[in-house]
């Protein structure tokens, strides 16, 4: 381990969307980026690439570093904990993972925890991690720092949160992202159906987002059913009528909206 | 009628939400609105007051206008044409709504038709009129003609869309607008229930929102039903074992994300 204020040397196990928003934005700021390991040596040099860093395609034989990032799919990491090598057990460990304990890498080093920021990773897409939130763990004071080390050199906001409750913040993020999207492309679904361009919505859905950010969602729910507005909603669910699928969600949601206004 | 060249005056009948953002954006365009009509007097001269009109609380007292604008609720719209004063027949009658047909208004004049802005209208929230298309429809072509001219001086695009596709567009909105922000206020649900700042999930939603402008839905879609990766979605559905609704709604919408990859 370096001492506290020497600049942190990252291996990345991981070549996907989360590794190289990690990759690239801890090189932004300066932070040596040693090693890229991932499963096909031609990701993994990809990204190595970028951001100056050794490619393998093993862990025996990614580069040494004070810190390894695991940002790899979740049922990966008990199976890369469990054959960590020895050469590499002075380093910290965090996962990246929204509902993967923190102990599943217990196996691997004396000094373990996880690095979760909330936000949707996609290549391509920007994001502005001033402000976004990243919450850590660490099963010691060791990699709780480092962890909140790394973090704070790229999010505006590093919060500590338990295993228990980090998974929690996953499954909202789901309903806030995942179920949303999903949102979109039922709506995408109905007006391509139609021959009507959907990118009309547009404004709406950004609309929508920007709501949240001064009104309460409860406070800022409109449409139909909030209304109690029945003649709209079994008009929407006859116009469903030859797609059940939509027209289940449709009643249901409308029912899940009625019960709380 | 005016002749086509001489600016429009209007009248509003309606002071909500969608009333008092037309007549705010027609009064910065240089539009006259002659009249708010509404229920209450009060409602009707607190936005009276801001567009320097007449504020009236019944159909017979209105101030004459070449357009009437109604941006009412939906029952209401027809209760309104069926009592419309014969000595207000002479102008365009356009509703605002997206679930009515154009021909509700037929009783109240020879003119009618629909202009409906596809965004949400929420007061203290500024809007973009700019990127926003507002959808028209009219009996004729003097109807269609004013509905295109009113639309035109505030919104960045306008299209004609019949009473059927117009229901289309606002179910969709349902599902993007309505629905979305309820999968927020199910996420924010989960969180408050364990304390955790809900806040947190702002960047989250804008980026999900941000996305759909260069990614369909379908290829934009991210999380652990997409991947099918059953041990998140299993652990998701444990956490919500206190709440069966939020497990029902989980448990929908991951089955419906899952049959599509």
């Amino acid at each position: 381990m370096k001492t506290s204020n020497s600049p942190l040397s990252v291996t990345i196990v991981g070549a996907g969307n989360v590794a190289t928003h990690l990759a690239l934005a801890l090189a932004s700021r300066g932070v040596a980026v040693q090693g890229i390991c991932s499963r096909t040596m031609a990701s993994a040099s990809a990204l190595a690439h970028r951001v100056g860093a050794v490619a393998s395609d093993s862990l025996a034989t990614m580069a040494e570093a004070d810190v390894y990032l695991l940002a790899v799919k979740d049922d990966a990491l008990a199976e890369i904990a469990a054959s960590w090598p020895s050469a590499r057990r002075g380093g910290v460990v965090l996962h990246t993972a929204g509902s993967i304990a923190m102990d599943v890498i217990a196996p691997a080093t004396a000094h373990y925890g996880v690095l979760y920021p909330m936000q949707t990773f996609t290549k391509d897409n920007a994001v502005d991690y001033s402000r976004v939130t990243c919450f850590i763990e660490g099963n010691d004071e060791v990699s709780l720092a480092t962890a909140r080390s790394l973090s704070s050199m790229i999010f505006g906001r590093t919060e500590e949160l338990s295993t228990a409750d980090r998974q929690q913040l996953h499954l909202a993020a789901v309903f806030a992202c995942n179920f949303t999207n999903h949102m979109y492309a039922l709506a995408y679904e109905v007006l391509e159906r139609h021959g009507i361009d959907p990118t009309c919505l547009q404004p709406l859905v950004e609309q929508t987002a920007h709501k949240l950010a001064t009104t309460h969602p409860h406070d800022g729910q409109t449409g139909p059913a909030r209304r109690h507005d029945h003649v709209v909603t079994d008009k929407h669910l006859q116009a469903l009528s030859a797609a059940p699928e939509l027209q289940h969600i449709y009643r249901l949601l409308s029912e899940s909206i009625e019960q709380r206004y």
